[in-house]
């Protein structure tokens, strides 16, 4: 492909995208030379603003632009019970279910000793002090049921029972509305094992 | 979803990129923020610089940060030969083949009348201008096999005959490693009906 120069800048720079190529990024950029320069001065603008603005809370490390977000100042929301997920995107999918009413903490990460990544790099510390103000009584631990994820899981209710808090765990199941024939091995079993008494 | 309002924001300015849905542009600025911060300020200044500077060349129409691009100043190539061709990216498409050693003309669209988009949207009056000169013998036509893309072949054709140029368009036919199980019925016949003597 021959372009100019400021074109191949631009779909060079459009690869840091998560999911485009080279020819998806390619498609993208005549796109909006071609019928969105608008959108394009739009995105530019929000992508800078957003780069420097956008921060993580003080207190749950959710992302935002102030320095408490708007879950962890509002009092509409019980402050006894804390929801601990991997990442901020699993804040906004617990919240569309619209069920759950108590707070979060986001770890940015799970634990990974392989990769460096041990209880200081997921914010422990901030989540003990969290702990010993003696609020929250019932922790929900959200992380993904990865091997990396239980095991961060474990550690931190281990922590929090420390603390004399409620431990409870996510349930782990068969999906509604999916069929047990496309289930893999390990999901059924585990549902036939922790299986509930109707 | 309930993001901060700059998150909703650069979510909603990442969709007027060709294919991301809502999903995608989250995942996006998800992950820019989380893991890409310095990439999505290049992203942003590379957006603005493209928007801000790339034009389209004076005299083929192919996006250029200059008067004329690089193929309408070059003297190696071929000058008596006129590829038109429907879009920028078909130029790239052709060039990177490496068979083709003449010059373009970008229609930046097609005759679609029902859409409002006639010759002078198409620029044959900038083409027509180009015809005069007597310089070009040969103008290959490479529109694309659509019903809106053969009219604007004919049209052209046409024109390029009261100018005494000699008219070729390319070759429709069967894809070079593709079975002819899976040819669309149209395609299969325009290729028995102009069937090349070995």
């Amino acid at each position: 492909m021959q372009f100019s120069p400021l074109l191949e800048q631009l779909i060079e720079a459009l690869r840091c995208l998560p999911g485009v190529g080279p020819k998806t990024a390619q498609r993208m950029a005549l796109h909006l030379l071609t019928r969105g320069r608008d959108n394009g001065k739009r995105l530019a603008k929000q992508l800078n603003e957003a780069m420097d603005h956008i921060r993580h809370c003080d207190h749950c490390r959710v992302f935002s632009e102030t320095e408490r977000c708007e879950i962890c100042t509002s009092t509409y929301r019980d402050h006894h019970l804390l929801c601990i997920v991997e990442h901020p995107i699993d804040v906004a999918m617990i919240e569309q279910t619209g069920i759950y009413k108590g707070k979060y903490f986001v770890l940015l990460g799970r634990l990974s000793p392989l990769d460096g990544i041990g209880p200081e790099e997921i914010g422990i510390s901030k989540l003990k002090s969290h702990f010993s103000q003696g609020i929250i009584k019932e922790i929900i631990l959200a992380t993904n049921p990865t091997i990396e994820g239980e095991a961060t899981a474990h550690y931190i209710a281990e922590l929090a029972k420390t603390f004399y808090i409620k431990v409870s765990r996510i349930a782990h199941g068969i999906p509604l509305g999916s069929e047990l024939e496309y289930i893999d091995s390990h999901t059924l079993a585990h549902a036939i094992s922790s299986r509930g008494i109707v």
